[in-house]
């Protein structure tokens, strides 16, 4: 494992690879002093050319974690704003000889193109609306931490599947951990022939009961405008996700932020339900993990544990 | 002592213990190595939602000087603007487990809330017009370097007292300490019933003499649009603090960033009798005292001295 | 040397001194462990008020692999904007007392006032139209890598002299050391009297086949308003610097960042004769090595060699 481009890169064995790792570093988060040393004197690049407080925010956290540097670009103040390529800006930057570069891009591919160009480990934190694997990989941690392994699971993925590259990391990583994934929303939100990637498709969500998670998509507001759906009130009638419509066994995700009231109900946010929470612990967790994996592991492979936290003993 | 949200929340006592510990980082500052172990490996989020340098830089640095790990958030660039609720956004901060939250908003009580979610320690960094308890205690703090106690004191503090958290938490502070406080400006910038917080007002400055200190509130421009005051010039004209209204013994405090010409007068700011550098630095020791009395006081219980720097023989 | 604020101050013994401490820092940052504890517990202050990745970022890198604390104040977001004076930002940042206070600013001169004003010692990051040091001794430093001194070496510097402080600072340092400068481009975008800082002119690149290296400077899409030249095609018809133009021999440098097809071709900049990313990555070593000489030059005396990495032996 070289980079992290997307969910299909990865076969089963990896991914549980990941998951194990990941809940070692879910340790470390727990502990006093919530540190490792495995990539001290390393340096990580992030790149975002999208607003993000949660991603950008949780990987640079995750790098500082273990112990590297940090070299944070985002467009804003930044000479992408001078109209630099992407090239160059990535060139530029591999110049400081950065173990990773995280990068979140408004164009699908972006993340592939960068693996041409660099010698560092590239990490796609979002590109357009393709893949955003760490987003489906911190979610399978969350899921496993709450009910073991999504095998045999039902799970809905409701909502703007269209424009989503949540939706498309976690329909592959759902489906390839062997979940049973329904895919639901209004026709104008689902994508044509979205079944031959394996799940089922709703434009209801009058059969809701039978999904054991139900994981909500942020609804862009911009989209209205768009007419993809008639209106905001429309559409939270006919696909929020609130208690009304969950029976009390089913789980509720959502990869924030969220529109309260919109696609998903306050009283389901502030119910134990909800994963939203768990999912952001998780986000840290695994994208220690990734890091980790990608820079560090053959330091350790001996070992599947997390190295020893600094300051405690061997 | 679990958050730091208001000067009500402090005793004269507590307040008296944050000066004593500011004043042994105020030595570690000094020295080359201006760094401190304490809460190495641990995270403070800072999540501003007001443009600020002064005080968010402060509260990053004193973060990084006791060797924590920072995470700065700020409203443009983040998902605060794709109109998440500040709940969510805490929430989802609080994920990493971080052990103090520093936040500015808006929002008078936006702190208090925090507290309610969140199991970091939360530290206000102003909201709204209420309180900005961190200010008014580097105050003192400046103050006690260069004169000792407040006790007896006279304080005048001039301008626009009826937006300004600065003043609401400095009155208390100072009264709390002993001082005599008198407030002055326009009847427009003078809340009603101020008197019942326990200060005198003046509308005018005739009788500025008195005062062994003299704080200058930052005369915000946009009030002007407000019709609270006439024009700059005629503001400025009654109630700027300059040398000619002064006489030699007194001192000048403000809490920055400064309108040199309105409020006060450059003559002011570039002479001895002006504290501003003196506050500034006053303010990374103080806040470096409240993140160490918040995060870590228990395990260093036995002593009022700061613990040993990075790289010293202890 | 206290401060860095002009080629000027410097001579070639210096400007060698730092060509040889940066050659070790280029050494160091091709370890794994990519930092050296030189600067642990100081503070270096970054204060850019122009939008800046490649110099900002260099420096914040520069000042973390020499394990100091950074704090960054961009104009963006800060007290800036409030309309506080920059002798009032300044003198605010200088109560941390950082070891270093790195500038850029719209205004020649604002550097040198700031040496006035603080302890710090000061690096000037770019100010104005007028000097751009740290850009001049990297552009050495990748030369010197690639052919050894530049000695009698011809290098044409092409395009907007008139506005480039990167030109300013280039010629002068090239000149110090042995080169025979000409400056290129058309007769609107050439200062006055520029041959009296001791450089070559030339109205056209007919005869750039002499040039050992052809320094490409960024031409800014706004002097195309300004009618400093007719128009980006006929421009770059004349003044490009692409593959038809050169002879195999020749090497190309650019400041970055580049616009692709307007002052260089897409074809130079992918190809070998291409500095640009020796000029990022000495970019990155001659910054450690003017923090280095400038804060911790006096405790290292005894030797050239960069110190001992961290997690090393002696």
């Amino acid at each position: 494992m070289k980079h992290l481009i997307s969910i299909d890169d990865l076969d089963q064995e990896e991914i549980e690879g990941l998951l194990d790792r990941a809940e070692s570093f879910a340790e470390v988060s727990k502990r006093d002093i919530k540190k490792v040393p495995a990539l001290r004197g390393r340096t990580v690049v992030t790149l975002f050319y999208e607003a993000s407080t949660r991603t950008s925010s949780s990987f640079e956290l995750a790098a500082k974690r273990l112990s590297a540097d940090v070299v944070s670009v985002k467009s804003s103040g930044s000479s992408v704003e001078k109209g630099e390529s992407l090239k160059d800006t990535v060139e530029t930057l591999s110049a400081y000889d950065p173990a990773a570069i995280v990068i979140r891009h408004p164009q699908a591919g972006a993340a592939d193109m960068l693996t041409n160009w660099v010698d560092a480990a590239v990490v796609n934190a979002g590109d357009g609306m393709r893949q955003h694997p760490s987003q489906a990989l911190l979610d399978l941690l969350a899921l496993r931490q709450r009910i073991g392994s999504v095998e045999g699971r039902k799970i809905w993925i409701v909502g703007d599947v269209l424009h989503s590259r949540v939706a498309r990391s976690n329909i592959q990583a759902f489906s390839k951990m062997g979940a049973e994934v329904t895919v639901a929303g209004p026709p104008t939100l689902i994508p044509r022939r979205i079944e031959e990637s394996g799940c089922e498709v709703r434009y209801s969500l009058d059969e809701i009961e039978e999904a054991d998670v139900v994981y909500s998509l942020r609804m862009q507001r911009e989209r209205m405008k768009e007419s993809f759906v008639p209106s905001i009130r429309e559409y939270a009638r006919l696909f929020q996700i609130n208690s009304r419509r969950l029976t009390p066994r089913q789980l509720v995700m959502h990869p924030g932020p969220v529109n309260r009231g919109v696609e998903i109900g306050g009283d389901v946010i502030d119910s134990d339900r909800c994963l939203i929470a768990d999912q952001v612990a998780s986000g840290l967790a695994m994208r220690m993990a990734i890091l980790f994996e990608l820079l560090a592991h053959g330091d350790h492979r001996e070992s599947a544990e997390a190295p020893v936290p600094i300051g405690e003993p061997a």
